[in-house]
């Protein structure tokens, strides 16, 4: 275990980038080792320094530390000469696929939020949209990575050189499924349905006709049926065969948040007691999720915190169970699920930083 | 057929009843024939002659005719004065147990927006919420009720005495399976899991915690998990046994419009063709479905108009397909469907002020 | 006056272009006569015979005419073909500048929807942003050139073959303090004060970075302090001097709607009373604009409806009024009032197809 | 200056409380001492030792301390016996008008964030709208009110036994005119209007009319034009006469922000510089205020945050200005504002716990 870590962010222009600043700032064990911010920049900013944070996130800016904040020229160097440890890359997975063997090469562990390194199986990673070129250094690369899902694979991420940061979806859905599923309860041979509704953060900064005002506000809309680049990291953290699960994501008309809405079959009749004990049993160990007894939670109870929210209801004849699963998308969605990571690759608290 | 009918709106405050006051003003067939607005007003009111339409909505005001429309204080009398042929109540269940057998015992028509007689199964008035007290009123009463929903009983309700208008979900997820049903085509005992997303109007005027903006703002919820109302709507009019089907309705950050995903297996392998024909099939009569053969629909494409409309996604196997619905609730899923159903009644174009 | 009239439009695919397109199709007058689309468009959709209107906008297919209706490759061969009299251009004033002529010059009249023509002195014109070639053809243009508002210049409409339809802003400030300032009550030395609000809409299709979903929602900021080109409609069309008025737009997080509140002073104390007259008279002949007595208007009364609202209140001195004004920008502040143009240069009813 | 402090918090219901509720339990300064919360609450749940805070407000359970903690039920004697030394009062100011003089009767300190004791000149107190009963104790306790702004009243706050914790629209404006007021830049005969705008949880809690989601969202509404109740602040604390200023409140279809666009003209032409020197000189030692240089801020900059965010324009001639202050209406212009005053109190940093 480390007092502290000194750490460097690419992707600050982002959304998830923004939320990572804003908690990696705020943490307490880096409190006076702020984070390299590093990337692409022209030669203007680069002659004044940087481009001061508070300039790209006006709500990042505050009255005295931050202030002073910029975001550098990315090179090597610069991570070399800051002496950087621990590398989070908030950047499209193209360019994870280069940077990642790069900085393993160089001694730097790597928290990569992109889906780069998510997916073992090459026919997975070929849904997600990307070539795999088969390269050695690709392949051993790939067998580095870890699935930065705390509550799967705490042990492997605390040794890892490679924290493959999960999906948004997937967090929200593998949470929900996981212990049932460990735990033999669900018919698999019936189907599970994964009906996901996600806040337009989740479609990235770019300005398209998607993310435009006019399109999203008083709107819902379906996208990705039977095709998101999420499904191969619910059958591999899951364990589900793809004719097993349908997983249909929607837009919705608010800035942030997931609220995934479960549809399951036991193979035998459950009771709300037997369910509840098998979620707990499960996350025992786990400070970021909590499981709801009276109510459903809702989009707005995890808003802007690090939690992970799961609550169900059963059939009246226990056979049928509808789970509800709701984060927020830049958080344990992106953003907190990589502070955690972090929390646990240096062995502080797991939640640290994040309550 | 008739050139024209005098009507009458009981319930013209709330938003179903806004909007049915909207279409009859600029309905064709009723230009010179304007509703009357009847319901409960005080003393002061009833002195000034009722209370100016455009005081209630004010987006009802016009410069002209539409200024001089009141709401005029509720009796039997006032209806038969005015010689009132069809009656639509946007009342409360309750009010529409006594009022309904009351006006057709006075021999109007009537077109009930409420759940009070769209249930023949005891078992599922139950489930809707009322007693149902027994007598021999009571079932002479709904023996006569038509289901209102054109698409599927347009001849019965042609000579109806009392339609009795589908609720907003039911409508959304009827109009989504029936086709498939009747076709055959679905594997009943898979199960079918329909997701419902529902705007804030359909928990209508009353401000309560649920309906309140910082609560339906920012946020989503599912509610009445495998125990909404609507349930029993779809196992009468589709013909399903209630474990067949699970039915889950959330709340929608938006005013008004509902998407269904609607997740369904078929006994053998389909193609596009295949259930595009089943729909295309089915509606071939009605106006107010729209089909979707490019894209899947989105809340916004139906929103203040009258149109249900339907798309779907095959998996790539065939065996497996989501439904996507979607209308505004307000409107077939309430006050246009209610003027179909005049139409129809009427023997006029199906369509007639609603495109 | 005419029985119908060919129209046609270019610019469907924006906002106010389907507004418009919407109204043209359920006008009464045109029932017959559907406008010609035309515009831009590649090879291949000009091969299958233009786009059909509902793949541009879902919203406007419906199950029988509409759905035939196409986007035309534009030619000014293709309008004299069809017959058309009366041209709409919803299309950016760079295009406007140099249409306008043209068409002029082929005997059709145009209603301009940009702001390319509503500006007689060049002043105004370079705020607005163009640069004025000075030519001969330009002047003879602008000459000819009536401000497109009914309510301020109903005779010169009627006969102009050229309409250049008012800003949206404008048109919701112009109206309120018109009547005024006619009735000269308002001490102009004072200052007047526009602090004017406007849905997203009114920043156009364009996905930009003030457009996209995360900027526009959860927000409100202010834009274009002392300089939005709209400024220039309100100095010409009310006749203030530039240093008496003060124009501050905000981008408000909703699709559509502008609501303007405007503080005045008077040169002598008014009644309640004295300043409805004022508005009554300046507003007799006008079906599009309604006087609020009781309440203030609100966004909420005018959307989708072809009305400018205005409401005010006094100080208890009667020395200084809030006036309120509110309109729908696509609507009023667009599409409806392009209508309404035609409807005066056709003479029919001013309200016919708005109502 | 103390180490830690003990703090209750009365109204941690509503939403000012549940922010209060979140900013004290994580001020580093009560890491050991949580407040209590204290109100009315029935037997049932006075027999189970209180409510737990996460069912008030999910949003604010955690996985370890905060789901121990309860809103118990009021009495002195709790409060005597936990030995809290500063009270918060979230309540209305009914409630407050009683509870202060008891509290400060009993050594305890308040930071009053109701209406009830902001107010010295009785015409405001009667503004704001409640009776003044004239007693001695009322007068004494008015007396020893200081209002809670930090950046005006900081010597006083530190030893005041009542602070009375201001308006939200009152700091938004206050803050920016104050800094121009006192540096007697502003032509005051010319009069300065405040337009003002308010996310939806300034209207509280109860489901009205008015907070219902139909009414709210989609709108803009103007209310309480001339006759806001926070009106007497302004005149105050900036030192103003009722009729140098109009100010109109607005209802923003947003959740929470204030964006106030204040227009003044000065006796003298200014330069941006003057008016950037008058606000920085003004707000020197105030960590919580950021002024725009580059920009104007926008109500998402300082959402979540305890800032009060200060940009401005220029006229071309110098001789007016726009001034836009934006903060967030239930952090600096209710609980983080309180926050700052309990530091203040104590002798702690101002921003301690707010950054």
């Amino acid at each position: 275990m480390t007092v502290t870590a000194q750490t460097a962010v690419v992707g600050v222009t982002g959304y998830a980038g923004a939320e990572l600043a804003r908690l990696l700032l705020r943490h307490p064990r880096l409190k006076s080792t702020p984070p390299v911010f590093a990337g692409r920049i022209d030669e203007k900013d680069k002659a004044r320094g940087g481009i001061p944070l508070g300039e790209i996130h006006p709500e990042l800016a505050n009255n005295n530390g931050t202030a002073k904040l910029h975001l550098q020229l990315f090179s090597w160097e610069l991570l070399k000469e800051r002496g950087v440890e621990v590398l989070f890359l908030a950047t499209p997975h193209e360019q994870s696929r280069v940077w990642v063997p790069e900085a393993l090469g160089r001694g730097i562990r790597v928290i990569d939020l992109s889906g780069a390194w998510r997916l073992q199986e090459p026919a997975n990673r070929a849904i997600y949209g990307f070539e795999d070129d088969g390269s050695e250094s690709a392949r051993a690369t790939q067998t580095q990575a870890v699935y930065g899902m705390p509550e799967l694979h705490r042990e492997r991420i605390a040794v890892a050189r490679l924290v493959a940061n999960p999906g948004c979806y997937a967090t929200s859905i593998i949470l929900a499924l996981k212990p049932l599923v460990d735990a033999e309860l669900i018919d698999l041979g019936h189907g599970i349905v994964c009906d996901a509704k996600s806040g337009v953060s989740g479609a990235g900064k770019a300005p398209t006709a998607k993310t435009h005002f006019m399109h999203a506000a008083d709107n819902l809309s379906a996208y990705a049926v039977f095709t998101h680049r999420h499904t191969g990291e619910l059958l591999e953290q899951i364990g589900l065969k793809a004719e097993d699960v349908v997983f249909t994501p929607h837009l919705l008309p608010i800035p942030r948040g997931i609220l995934s809405t479960i549809y399951v079959k036991f193979s035998e009749a459950q009771t709300r007691e037997q369910i509840g004990k098998a979620y707990r049993d499960f996350f025992r160990r786990s400070p970021m999720v909590r499981i709801y007894d009276k109510v459903l939670p809702q989009i707005q109870y995890s808003l802007h915190s690090g939690y992970a929210d799961i609550g169900f209801q059963l059939s009246s004849d226990g056979r049928r169970a509808v789970v509800v699963s709701c984060l927020d998308n830049l958080m344990k969605g992106a953003a907190s699920q990589a502070v955690q990571n972090l929390n646990v690759m240096q062995g502080w608290g797991e939640a640290e930083g994040l309550e």
